[in-house]
């Protein structure tokens, strides 16, 4: 079977850009996929044995692909092309088209040299099937569309097109190291970068013995985010955060507690992505979600960290979140209930002034206490 | 005329968090709309006198709205809620529910003592409806809804649940300055933070003499985002950026201006946030939507800038945030020709090397000359 694989924003690129994007987008669905590929001009066809079912699965977690179509081919030849939409139609009368109340087009595209215009391709076409079907033709709004697309001297016919997931194709911008945590919020801050195609490297941060059933729940949501990230490997790491947790309920004032782990985090997490070689810091954070999510708060935790932090949800609400969650399948991992973290204070700071946690931090020897306690960073997936 | 106005995530906040945010967005439809409010236990009733489209027109631009309801009220008493069901629905008649093949469903709600449980005043509020109107009942896929909500010794009624905006009440959450330029993403990225609840405040790097046009768009699209902000002030700043261009262009290599150009913004934008008492600055990138946009790019420019820098469309695809755009209303006014940037060199770096951009940032003295084209910052808005 073959199918044809739309992208959308590589088109606009620069052509030496474009083949490198196109390149990548076909050897990640090759990852897979036991497929191969024509690239005809920018369009992609690929040829494939696997069953339908598995390739549309395939094909569903490709960031890249605005929609695909199945295709069926024939020459370029009037007989022949009659006899592909007679073949092809027919099993598709009353379930997908019903000619008795339901209208139909036919959309012709055309590359090369013929002796026929794409009109009269269409009109063409569109006369087999009204022999066929009896059916009316409704160019503006049809309930059944007919796309035939002449290629020189090969002819394709196809009735679908299916949406894809958008995005760019994985691993053509570089990688960056997101923190994920047990939530609802952080595998999708990961999956968002992963669709502007970003390799992506998780850090968990183990919050033991303030918490437990997070690592779990992480390596879990690992192997869901995995299934969109066809021909890059994901990267799992843990590191012992409970020892720098430990360290600021000793020395810092205890409503700091929040701004202080966050700050430690991000940069944990460049400390990581050094050695990742990664650009960039990612998290979950939404703006105003929690009490601790204020702009003070953020502006904080982050002064101590010199590369710069997405945050893809920063401007979602809570119910849009979930709504990729379910969609992705992140949100059914999320939910697995775990301890919680047992580090957060009664009364924690909601505006940290930036200048005391500057203060506070160089007291407690934040640094000194983070590099230390990074030593513990391993990967966890393998 | 009576509304119910829905909030969401409000609701899970602390008390004390729950009012402030119920004030501030009572204020924010206040500042446009002549209205009163009670708040029942945070059931937000607004009477007003205005008409309808009026009302409409205010409440589908509030962020921090889920939904709303024009409702009717009287006493709770059950001859009175029959004479207001009949009175109500009749008009509805045909046009929104038509009894002959449609079905309904009451849904009752109840606050306060009362010798009627919910379920046999929606029982008795059904049998009205038959009486006036012989439709069937179906209460898992109803056509057509009645909502009626017993108040204590007042009862309303109500057929519509409008979808608000959702967000969180602008002026919660701190002030941002985002930068705007002529195009479609910026407007878009101060829009979103408007959605979480920030005050925007927009600054605008004016680039004469390498070109013209976007002072005029900027305030369009100001006039625009205001509707939005209602409540809280938009104040635009412009400055004039081409002196620093010129700078750039004379000392720097000249496929390092764009990386130049945008780290200059941050740092300009930076200076103003803290006279505007703003914590965080706001921009449109979207990674790899144009060959500056990649993550070394982007660590390269961000690198001096101190604040935290969100980029709400991070994550987006142009489809998504030109559909957010066509939505909001500033895509028409982004589409306006304008001369685009005349300082962009033939070939832009697209993987700045971070060591390399610090040094060419001291060499010429990045930091003295921005400072003296900051003093040309003001405000263009008034």
């Amino acid at each position: 079977m073959k199918y044809f694989i739309r992208y959308g924003e590589i088109g606009v690129k620069s052509r030496k850009i474009r083949k490198k994007f196109e390149k990548k987008l076909m050897k990640n669905i090759q990852s897979k996929l036991d497929c191969n590929f024509i690239n005809d001009n920018g369009r992609i066809i690929l040829l494939t044995d696997e069953n339908e079912e598995t390739v549309t699965d395939v094909l569903d977690h490709v960031f890249g692909i605005v929609s695909y179509s199945p295709v069926y081919e024939t020459d370029t030849d009037k007989e022949k092309i009659k006899q592909l939409i007679n073949k092809t139609i027919t099993p598709l009368l009353d379930n997908r088209f019903n000619p008795e109340n339901q209208t139909f087009a036919v959309k012709c595209r055309r590359v090369g040299e013929h002796h026929f215009s794409s009109q009269e391709m269409a009109a063409y076409v569109g006369s087999i099937i009204i022999e066929l079907t009896n059916a009316r033709v409704n160019l503006s709004n049809p309930d059944f569309n007919v796309y035939v697309e002449v290629r020189n001297n090969k002819t394709f016919v196809y009735y679908d097109k299916i949406k894809g997931l958008g995005g760019l194709p994985v691993g053509t911008q570089g990688r960056v190291v997101c923190l994920i945590s047990g939530g609802i919020d952080s595998p999708i801050a990961a999956y968002q970068m992963l669709k502007r195609g970003c390799s992506v490297t998780l850090l968990h941060c183990d919050n033991a013995p303030y918490g437990k059933g997070t690592v779990e729940k992480v390596l879990k949501q690992a192997d869901n985010l995995r299934k969109y990230s066809l021909g890059e490997e994901i990267r799992v790491y843990s590191i012992k955060y409970g020892q720098y947790l430990e360290h600021v309920i000793k020395e810092a004032p205890s409503r700091m507690t929040c701004v202080l782990c966050k700050s430690g985090m991000y940069q944990t997490a460049e400390l990581l992505a050094k050695k990742e070689k990664a650009n960039a810091i990612v998290d979950g954070s939404s703006i105003g979600q929690v009490a601790s999510q204020t702009l003070n708060n953020i502006e904080a935790s982050r002064y101590h960290c010199k590369m710069p932090i997405f945050s893809p949800l920063i401007s979602l609400d809570k119910l849009e979140i979930e709504s990729i969650a379910k969609k992705v399948g992140t949100y059914e991992i999320s939910i697995i209930p775990d301890s919680g973290c047992g580090a957060v204070p009664k009364y924690p700071e909601t505006h940290a002034d930036l200048e005391l946690t500057k203060k506070i931090i160089e007291d407690i020897n934040q640094k000194e206490i983070l590099e230390k306690v990074s030593e513990s960073i391993q990967r966890i997936d393998v």
